[in-house]
């Protein structure tokens, strides 16, 4: 099973505490950063003290065993040979299934467990422990936990997990700087490194790149070649194609991740993984309010009214938040977003319009980040099941302000003018400016605020020093560069969301962008291509090179954004309908003509086709499907005698 | 566990013989009735013989130790306390979750054993051993299946299952014949009695019935308030109002089949189960088709490329038999229906168009028998999963048929006078017709049948006996009155479908009938009610009274239906935003004024509602689901670690 090379996991994670002088660490037992390290070995941690330049670094790892028996004392749940997630004990091990790679626990099983180690340091004495750092002196009190107690008191600065530099320069190479093939991906191998949900974001990305070659093509043919007598059917049948294809796009996309948590060992289908994510965490919540398990089957009724009544105030919280945003959204930002576009019109000269911008630019910069923070204000009154619900509930409500903030201008320029030319011209104006600079700036911003760190830092450091030896101050641990690297964080907050967050709301507002236009602009199809066969390239660059490594997150599907990419395609099909009319109706005179009336025959038909197509194409493809539950009943089937006497025991005892 | 009381089942099946004069029954050893009666003996099963006027009965009762053996012996998968289905075993019966009403087996569940059982009787020696008939001689081979053999001769006319006087007495006096709550129905002994599917029809019937009331008295207000200068609102906020009570009612209704399916004891959530009906049955194929366990591990590329290559080839069949059937709804029938449709309105005397009318009946009936017919056959060729998959690809079809028939001709009236009092009329004329006719038709035909074979039996009979005694024969036995009844069978075949086939069909084209044309008349809403109200009983009593007691099948949910009466919706939408604009419209301009585009608009809104409202109601009521969730994670904690050892053994077995 080659347990004999996972004894240890390498260095994963880091503790950040300030840097003392030799002297003050080596004077007392009662310095805390002593005991900490001394109560990290002792919970079985292998130490690692590195003292860097900005600050000093503990480095964790930890042998198999000791994660293992952290998981079990956890509770944690993994999945079984018997398709049946079940609580991981370590002398059990054998039960469990293993990761892809061999390995017994994920990269975020790791995290979770490190974690739970680190925070699971309490006074387990019966008095109060004083401890000292510097010259201030505080009290460890009893069954309290020393790393909260630390990161209160401001000696804790950070714990973050640390790049495994081995695979970080593998990956490096095969991924982000292997320009052979530009969709291909080690999915699997960034999955062990990153963990599902950063994963699951790049396969999206890859696939959507590979399969936008199709309209990009097909674009550049309505374009290039001159279909004579049959010119006017061009449009609409591109159209046609185009909407076709999305729908196509995003029910393979479903079986492709179906075929991924398969490959990830989750034993879920892809509509059970949704459900089964609401599942577990309103379970582990009503276990800890109930605390006692014996008065849980006497009471039922009070419990389902209890559990009614939650469920329907959850709906109306949520209707109510939900109304909140959009009444935001329509009374506060569209004026303003009307507002602008108006007053840009109606400006003269350029260098009052390039004002009129920054203003702009800056006034949404404001305006977003406080509807991000008013979303996660409201979100914190919803009760959502779980954390990855939370973010979901948050994606929604913001990405209507970034809607509304991307396509009224577009929306104002195609009504205004009426002229396919000028929003053309519009179009290519925002996707440039959108798509090229955002792909700039945010490479660039962290290159940047790392640097800028990393000056400080070493700027104090030859102050303080005065250079006495007269030699400069280099960082020179791997250690201390990752601590300085900004993190992967969301542009809107970073309570529920990380960088992850800006990342899709890039891509779907570039999806919305160039479906809800296809019509006005067929070729815009090759720009997105060719800008996303880049962003690859730019995020494995950016999460390799520019940032910390990311907190590994649950999540293992796209969630939220592929509800919002199939919205997005059902306003592709409205809107391109009256982009059509009014390429047809050129007279403004609104009549239903056969071709206003083939027009809305076509609306319905691509609306039927948008919602009948998941019908004929399921979800889980069936080789997975196969795998999946063959696996488990042989299982079942193999040990089905020793689970019946099993559940006949404990039947038993429950009597 | 009571289990005192369910020693044996009463007696529940029955194989009907033809009768022998005494005289040869008593005869010889050879008698094949009196060896099927040794044998079943044999098998455990309790016999009675009974000699009927029309026919000899063998009724079957088993012990429930008999069915239990059996039912581990057919690997019959059951619900455990853990929430896995596992295989039964009768030695670790306490490990199996009982039915509500205690008893270990559900109805289904019985008559699957005794089928099991009935037919498993094969001749075990190493001989052919000789059997008689009458004056008939005939071997029955080595392994082969005796009753299949006599069926083959034709000696097993029939085998049926049989009413339980007791519980059916005890239903027509709760349930048929209680008029105090029109809606109530006491769902858990339908269940217990009939199995899931038909208690899942009654459930929806019920809960449709009631939320029929709403529309039905806002329809109501409709045409008896006067709203004065609001009247022009009227309409359209009834149209409103209709298609949101329908998204309503249909996404309560997923949630009240949650909650049945957690009341009898399915351990899925709708989602689930509608997933879990497709996955077991290729997987039971595949195993078949295999054979060897050995194997399967290791052309798991082969075996993918296999499966990837049967599901597409599937999805390509499915396609082109839609299509088939499509193409003949649209070339064949769309055409006789237009002609009938435009003849029946050119013909001047009254004669005439009856003579058309029944012309016209006659061939819809020959129409949709062989429509039946051709998508049977059709749908042999689909490499469905499973029966029920098979039965909801049937629907569809056929719907198509029906949904062509019912509506054509209302849509050529609309179309033709574009009067709304016209419309009405008709509308009336279809529903009285379809409704009342066919519950009559429906009920009386049942009684008509068994009158006629009763009076054939008692006839045949007497010719006989030629009267020795002189008294009248009578037919004395409840059995052979149950043969003599019809059976519970569709009208387009027997073959995927039963009688639910039909009375789904019933409430599927009433709903489009009142949904699709709910702003031409309103008050056809307490038509709907009222007829639904009677249907409830009229249904009860012909399941009960009418006919032999029903086969129980395995479906849970609505299957197919659910998704037709959404479709349903979706047409409503489109149909009623037409019929107000020629109601608005009544110069027949066709030009997109105010109203036009406000109804254009209402029309999307609508249809974002109806796709947008199954995000904020969840399926699965919450309590529900964090009953089925607690319960089986309670189990598996308890019971984890005997799980797990099972598990790691298992494990190294197959090292």
């Amino acid at each position: 099973m080659g347990e004999g090379q996972e004894e240890a996991t390498g260095f994963e994670v880091s503790i950040v505490v300030p840097k003392l002088s030799r002297a003050a660490a080596a004077e007392g037992g009662k310095d805390c950063v002593a005991r900490l390290v001394r109560e990290l070995e002792d919970a079985g941690l292998l130490v690692e003290r590195v003292r860097g330049v900005p600050a000093e670094f503990i480095k964790l790892s930890a042998p198999m065993e000791i994660l293992g028996r952290a998981a079990a004392e956890m509770q944690m749940k993994k999945l079984t040979y018997i398709g049946m997630d079940l609580q991981f004990e370590w002398d059990q091990v054998a039960a469990f299934v293993r990761q892809p790679d061999g390995s017994l626990f994920s990269w975020r099983e790791r995290f979770t467990c490190f974690h739970y180690l680190i925070y699971g340091i309490v006074n387990k004495t019966n008095s109060e422990i004083s401890l000292k750092f510097d010259d201030k002196e505080f009290d460890w009190k009893r069954n309290e936990s020393l790393l909260h107690r630390l990161e209160n008191e401001g000696v804790v600065k950070l714990v973050f997990p640390l790049h495994d530099e081995v695979k970080r320069k593998h990956l490096l190479r095969n991924w982000a700087l292997n320009w052979h093939d530009f969709t291909w991906q080690p999915i699997d191998e960034i999955y062990s490194y990153f963990g599902t949900k950063i994963a699951t974001y790049f396969a999206f990305l890859g696939m959507y790149t590979r399969w936008l070659f199709f309209p990009a093509v097909s674009g550049l043919a309505t374009q290039l070649i001159d279909f004579g007598s049959l010119q006017w059917l061009v449009l609409p049948s591109f159209f046609i194609f185009v909407i076709s294809w999305a729908v196509f796009f995003l029910q393979f996309w479903k079986r492709k991740n179906s075929a991924l948590l398969a490959r990830w060992g989750i034993n879920y289908s892809f509509s059970e993984y949704k459900a089964s994510c609401n599942e577990l965490d309103p379970l582990r919540h009503s276990l800890s309010v109930q605390g006692v398990e014996e008065n849980k089957f006497d009471d039922a009724p009070a419990e389902k009214r209890r559990l009614q009544r939650n469920e329907w105030s959850g709906v109306l919280l949520r209707i109510r938040n939900n109304a909140i945003i959009v009444l935001g959204i329509i009374c506060l930002q569209l004026p303003f977003e009307l507002a602008y576009a108006h007053l840009y019109e109606k400006t003269k000269t350029e260098a009052l319009r390039y004002v009129l911008t920054a203003l702009y630019l800056v006034a949404i910069q404001y305006y977003t980040r406080i509807g991000g923070k008013v979303s996660v204000i409201l979100i914190k009154y919803e009760n959502n099941q779980g954390e990855e619900s939370s973010a979901d509930s948050l994606i929604y409500k913001v990405f209507g302000l970034y809607f509304m903030q991307s396509y009224i201008g577009l929306f104002y320029h195609a009504s205004l003018y009426r002229n396919i030319l000028t929003l053309r011209q519009v179009l290519i104006q925002r996707l440039v400016v959108s798509q090229v600079l955002e792909n700039l700036i945010e490479n660039s911003i962290p290159y940047l605020k790392y640097s800028y760190k990393k000056y400080r830092a070493v700027h104090k450091k030859k102050e303080e020093k005065e250079s006495p030896s007269g030699k400069s101050v280099r960082l020179s641990t791997r250690v201390e560069k990752e601590y300085l690297k900004p993190s992967y964080t969301a542009s809107i907050g970073e309570e529920l969301e990380d960088g992850l967050f800006d990342d899709f709301l890039e891509l779907a507002l570039q999806f919305g962008m160039i479906m809800m236009f296809a019509c006005a602009f067929p070729l815009i199809f090759c720009f997105a291509a060719l800008n996303n066969a880049t962003e690859i390239r730019a995020d494995a660059l950016k999460l390799l090179v520019m940032l910390k490594r990311p907190v590994p997150r649950a999540a293992a599907t796209i969630g939220a954004w592929l509800n919002i990419f199939q919205f997005l395609i059902v306003m592709a099909i409205c809107t391109n309908c009256l982009l059509l009319v009014c390429l047809y109706d050129e007279e403004g005179k609104w009549r239903i003509e056969p071709g206003l009336a083939a027009i809305l025959i076509m609306e319905h038909a691509l609306l039927l086709i948008k919602f009948g197509f998941s019908h004929f194409v399921p979800e889980e493809p069936a080789w997975v499907r196969a795998n999946r539950v063959r696996y488990v009943a042989q299982a079942q089937t193999v040990c089905s005698k020793q689970l019946l006497r099993s559940i006949t025991k404990l039947d038993s005892k429950w009597e």
